[in-house]
């Protein structure tokens, strides 16, 4: 193992997080409220971040070992940075919840340990939904550059240049098509601040909100969430925000350039609509033959937006749903294992794998009626290789395993099997709001400390899209040159 | 499709089922009980099983399409008129409720509609009971001729001689190899007989809690399950053989030959009886320091009774689980999804599929690592070969897909997600009792009559590996010659 660059590249990573601290930092002075809390942590971030440059190894040999353990360092690094300022202003004083509070929002999970927002200190809680837009875009990067690369990623499955193996040449490519993922996120950020700052939002609350949405992460300053908003217009704004920011990015160049072909054609964007559509319908329909609600545009504002908000990972709520009836309750329980669409900033399975495994099914149908044909699994007309068809399997497979496993271990706090699997299978899909004790009005300080530990754990697996974080746990991964 | 052939060795298998039907009928004429719905149902069989072998075609040729047409249409026909005795005697006036129930004891799920067992005629009660043990004896020639045959079943992963593709050559190793099985099956069952004639129960009571113990079903002639016997003997009696029953029935035959080490080998077998082992130990230590029951050996037996009772699928109770502490309660959830071995009366998803996706799992460890090494699936040190895997993999995600729909579909009846998820999982999986409306002391009676065809089909996915009854809902399976 290289240590020496993966402790520079780990230390540039940390003055990169530093710099990002001015933004809070500004807002917390224009706010007339106490800086220190993001001086301390700047100060402390270019220290550490700069001894790591400055003692970290020259060697620039980088191959799959150093790749991933400067991903997950990385993450865990910066989470632990991030978490001072909630420390240092005394607004969470606990390590254990401010390290959650972090992860959740870098992962873009959403998560919460906090009981009432409204009235915490504008700068921090800038810093809280900011983390939600930087680790959206971390997540762009880590999809394009690292994950592919290693096979993780499902991302590569629709791209035609597929990047292949980790080497050097391998770079320039991988900052062409950032440059263009970054300029498709900084756009829609833009877009979504105007138009929200349009409606009844402030330009503050456009931006923390907004920050929340394009990386579906679901931190708000409101304790009722979205549902403080009054006007429709707000609500439908967010809702196809979020679905948007749960969209293939690489989709939105195609777009740009013009080719609508592309979309139309895209086999995983027409299920992640088709599941939102047909998912959001059923709630409208039996909200209303229970008039839940008053009204048939209030019921279709409410499904479709808590629809869009559990499906894309993204968390935010206009309504406890977990009061809904059974059967739309039922709904929003399996939708927390669908996910965003790959290459996206949502979390959970992904709309890619739950239709790479659809097909593995077809063709084992297939073979059932004729033995002996060669039956490749294709996807728009393209085959897709074995090892991806493996990387989706056995990744479905971790998933349900990390889910049995955690509700186990959580159920040691004694709370319900709904409230267990709901929280795991909301942290582990980066989607915040789950069940019962972990319902879109709860929120998890009530864990113990060990739990809240655990919930940080899944969160960076489900992010790092489980198998990242899953190796440090592999003897091997330690022991091999 | 060749429908002179199927509808000839559907023929036959009626007329196997009106002999069968003997026993029930003895049963109730020595109880001086109204033989009638059996000698009804027995004319019936006659004429229809011997019309249907008299008109049916001459042609042998048999493929896949048909050997899967006989499959699923035999277990649905044998479930039909298995049902008439209960609707004869009244005992169920219901057809829907009769085939539930009737399809439950064929598929060894032993989930029942009825509220009260005690006080109904021994005759019918007998015959209920009986379908355990013949579904018992229909999976394990289903495992052995049809299935692997087809590629579907997990079974032959343990076989050095696998069958290869459907062909008249196989019959006489099918029959070979069924001829052991049935011995171990008899064996088995004349052994528990003597053992529980030996402790409380009388003959009666020991033949219809046998048939329910090694055909994994989990019907008894009580109210309170087997929570109605006091001695400790009994219990463990059956905690005994609710474990054998759940194991691969080959391994008996290297038992019978004196091969020991064939049983220490077996990766299968050491992780089935661990997981049993270790999910009852911390149930175990679960319930003793909530000193949920008086003293050690109360609760080691009440923790391992319920154990062996969910993991292998049989369903049987002493103790209402739905009351433990969340943990423990947790703990049988998860074992939910587990399941006996491949080659044994258990269903559910059967611990040689999660092996083989762990093993799948730890390969793509090793991919990431060794991106480009060539690392085959190995299994007790032979190599899985990629179809395996993939039905493997395939069915592990239609299986939770099942779950997923099933637990909306069922939520329309207005129950909690516990109730809903638990009450597919545990028909799917052939087990009987979940959680909530479907606990341990409750029953299926509540729920309307569509639900219960539904879960009358999800008893047969389960049992029939899902992709045999999966197969006619695709449109090819009609359309191909």
């Amino acid at each position: 193992m290289n240590f020496g660059i993966i402790i520079k590249v780990l230390g540039t990573l940390l003055l990169f997080e530093s710099i990002v601290l001015i933004g809070p930092l500004g807002i917390s002075l224009y706010y007339g409220e106490s800086p220190y809390p993001f001086f301390y942590t700047i100060a402390l971030l270019m220290l550490v971040g700069g001894a790591m440059r400055v003692f970290g190894g020259k060697s620039k040999k980088m191959q799959a070992r150093e790749a991933l353990s400067i991903v997950t360092f990385g993450w865990i690094l910066v989470s632990f940075f991030g978490a001072l300022p909630f420390i240092f202003s005394g607004v969470i004083p606990n390590f254990v919840d401010a390290f959650f509070e972090t992860v959740s929002g870098l992962t873009t999970t959403g998560a919460t340990i906090l009981e009432e927002i409204e009235g915490l200190p504008k700068g921090i809680l800038f810093w809280r939904s900011l983390t939600h837009w930087l680790g959206g875009m971390g997540i762009l990067v880590l999809t394009l550059a690292v994950l592919p690369a290693l096979g993780v990623g499902a991302f590569r499955i629709f791209k035609a240049e597929s990047p292949g193996p980790m080497s050097d040449k391998l770079v320039p490519k991988v900052k062409d098509t950032a440059k263009i993922l970054y300029t498709a996120y900084l756009g829609m950020t833009v877009l979504q601040i105007i138009l929200l700052y349009l409606g009844e939002m402030n330009l503050y609350e456009s931006l923390v909100h907004t920050f929340g949405t394009v990386g579906t992460g679901g931190f708000s300053i409101k304790d009722d969430s979205i549902g403080a908003y009054q006007s429709s217009y707000t609500i439908w704004v967010i809702t196809f925000f979020m679905i948007a920011a749960g969209v293939n990015f690489a989709l939105y160049y195609d777009l740009w350039k013009g080719k609508w072909k592309n979309l139309f054609k895209n086999t995983e964007l027409r299920l992640y609509l088709s599941i939102i559509v047909f998912a959001g319908a059923l709630i409208t329909l039996n909200l209303l033959l229970t008039t839940y609600y008053t009204g048939f545009f209030e019921t279709l504002k409410q499904a479709f937006f808590q629809t869009a908000a559990i499906t894309t990972t993204t968390g935010y709520g206009t309504a406890d749903f977990d009061q809904w009836p059974a059967f739309s309750k039922a709904i929003v329980f399996v939708l927390m294992f669908v996910g965003g669409s790959a290459g996206s900033t949502g979390g959970g399975i992904k709309v890619a794998r739950l239709l790479i495994l659809g097909v593995v099914i077809r063709r084992e149908v297939q073979r059932l009626l004729h033995p002996q044909a060669y039956l490749p699994v294709t996807l728009n007309g393209k085959a897709v290789s074995n090892s991806i068809v493996q990387g989706v399997t056995s990744f479905f497979f971790l998933y349900m395993l990390i889910v049995a496993f955690g509700t186990v271990l959580i159920s040691l706090e004694g709370v319900g099997i709904v409230t267990a699997v709901s929280s795991v299978a909301a942290t582990v899909g980066n989607i915040g709001p789950g069940f019962e004790m972990v319902g879109p009005t709860q929120n998890y300080s009530q864990f113990s400390a060990p739990s809240k530990m655990l919930f940080s754990l899944f969160m960076l697996f489900g992010r790092l899209e489980l198998f990242t974080v899953f190796l440090f746990f592999i003897p091997s991964f330690w022991k091999g040159k």
